[in-house]
């Protein structure tokens, strides 16, 4: 115990996936899941948090669940080195987060720069369900249930992985060692945390239609980098061009390699001469935005054609999952036995507790 | 279903049960329990709630869970009418407790009375538990997983009872009628709502040492009676006496019975003669402080005789709970796979989901 590399991580399923997140992070989950470096990999679909701010819309997470699963699949997460499961189908995340309640303050909650953006941004105010303000515990909860050493996330999740730690030091010092402090393992590649949406908005959104999925047809990613937003001064093909908060160049920053120019550009040796082309005038955006279409077709054709190929068999999909909920419940459960017994509530497997009531009550 | 009269009541372990307890719930939930006016009992010693303001104190909570079912059982509650169990060994609570908080507002927490008063008597201010400000929906767990119609508790707790009811409305408007909304059963006799401590102090509670416990010994009431709080201008027998604030008196309305009188006190026909000549003077302090600790007496006796038989096997009692804590448990079971399936979170079980899905995805 404690010396094994456990990593924990999931996606809340409001809708299918998009290139933010294999950017953002599937991308990266996938290389360490094949790294070797880990000893367990776990990775869940976070339906009962999706519920805390859609508890009136419960069919579209139901909905989705199926689409981040097709998604997680189509992007090389595999079920035979990765648990994949879903969260509301381990109860005893929710027993965890119930004593974990006990351990944190409101006023520490309120303090939790994260949540506070998170409520901001949806409007949330003065309606802020429970469950929404009390979700850092719960996330403590998916994180020590699985005993995890390591959650790879971005720098703007610091805030809910230290309350995770405060919550296993707290734990630790009233009920003796039980719980893992986890480590946050943070993206390598600054410049890949976050892609703005096509439109250039710093955040993609469904609403938005600012999304390039990666469940999209080859014709939908062709039309969306067409239709991508670049530099509005940018009128004649002779006018210089700006690169700042171009989205195309955005993308390229992340997408293109070396081998791309030969393969889809031979005029241009690398990314650097394209830039400094645009720059200064004699570029039109309908040849780079050809390129990165190009680019981004060899990258999603084949997380579109194994998404296909497992749509196909649906009830193997589900198959799957079951059997990932089964394998995270066991571990969940372990924990659970382990938390229930350094609290000293397993009263019916206690033999000391009852043997000592005998005493106390016969020397009366 | 929705037919069935169904209580629910309990007392959280953080000490033995005392006359407080007694004269304000005990002895009407054994009235209930015994008037065949309901199908179910359910009576649950609340440790995970009292743990919601003692988690660096689990000990008290644990030894105290045999006080309170040894003083259950002394006090006629009867396994074999009413289910006596314990609330930590129903993890179902928590999972309801989970999704309960998405239908609840953290201002609307906010504006319970009885939580703003709690919070006000343990000195919280700024550094309330997560738990324990939202115990509120934890006691909507408790009361809906079970159906209770009908929760037997004083009027301060009358705003719980509203909040377990709004949650119940909104769920079933989100998910269809699934939960049952609770009512409300206020004591009959307000004059025995709240017993003073022994020193006329408002409260019991054990750090004021102020109870007397349904488990004192005969010398132990008798003690404690007699250096009751009575009125402190009282100072010569020939003195007029107050009743007002006059514990000995307070105590008399709550217990005393006309047949008393015959038994214990002959020279007065009944307790309005008995206030008469103690309110115009002449009538000690100490003739009184007999009459009430002969009836207490006469009250506890069979409460502590019963207690000390079931002391004699404490296997027996855990053995008891545990089978309580299975029947509880299966009830709870039966309620959560209603709720899931009214969320529609399950999904394996959910053959009409996987069909959707297949049609869909094989449709596109």
């Amino acid at each position: 115990m404690g010396k094994e590399k456990i990593i924990l991580t999931g996606d809340r399923p409001t809708g299918r996936l998009h290139i933010g997140h294999y950017v953002g992070s599937l991308k990266r989950r996938v290389e360490l899941q094949n790294s070797g470096l880990y000893d367990k990999t776990f990775i869940f679909i976070a339906d009962a948090q999706a519920l805390t701010d859609n508890i009136e819309n419960p069919e579209k997470v139901r909905q989705n669940v199926i689409e981040v699963a097709l998604d997680y699949m189509a992007v090389g997460l595999d079920p035979t080195k990765s648990t994949i499961f879903i969260q509301s189908q381990i109860p005893e995340l929710c027993e965890l987060t119930f004593y974990y309640m006990d351990l944190v303050t409101v006023s520490r909650l309120q303090r939790n720069p994260t949540v506070k953006t998170e409520i901001q941004m949806r409007n949330f105010e003065t309606s802020i369900p429970v469950g929404f303000f009390t979700y850092p515990i719960s996330q403590a909860a998916d994180i020590t249930a699985f005993k995890a050493t390591t959650v790879p996330v971005g720098e703007d999740q610091e805030p809910m992985i230290e309350q995770t730690r405060e919550i296993v030091r707290r734990f630790n010092h009233i009920y003796g060692d039980t719980l893992v402090e986890p480590e946050i393992l943070l993206p390598d590649n600054a410049a890949c945390l976050r892609l703005p949406g096509t439109d250039g908005k710093a955040k993609m959104s469904k609403s938005l239609g600012n999304c390039i999925y990666l469940s999209d047809t080859a014709d939908e990613v062709e039309k969306k980098v067409k239709s991508m937003y670049t530099d509005p001064t940018h009128l004649k093909v002779s006018d210089p061009g700006k690169l700042e908060g171009n989205t195309v160049f955005t993308y390229l920053d992340a997408f293109c390699k070396p081998e791309h120019f030969g393969r889809y550009l031979p005029d241009y040796p690398d990314l650097n001469e394209l830039k400094a082309h645009y720059t200064r005038g004699g570029l039109g955006d309908m040849k780079v935005k050809k390129f990165l279409a190009a680019i981004m077709q060899e990258e999603l054709t084949p997380i579109r054609e194994r998404r296909k190929e497992f749509e196909k068999d649906i009830p193997a999909i589900y198959e799957m999952l079951r059997k990932g909920c089964e394998t995270a419940r066991a571990t969940a459960t372990a924990t659970l036995d382990e938390v229930r017994k350094a609290m000293k509530i397993n009263y019916f497997d206690d033999a000391e507790l009852i043997a000592e009531q005998v005493k106390r009550f016969g020397q009366d």
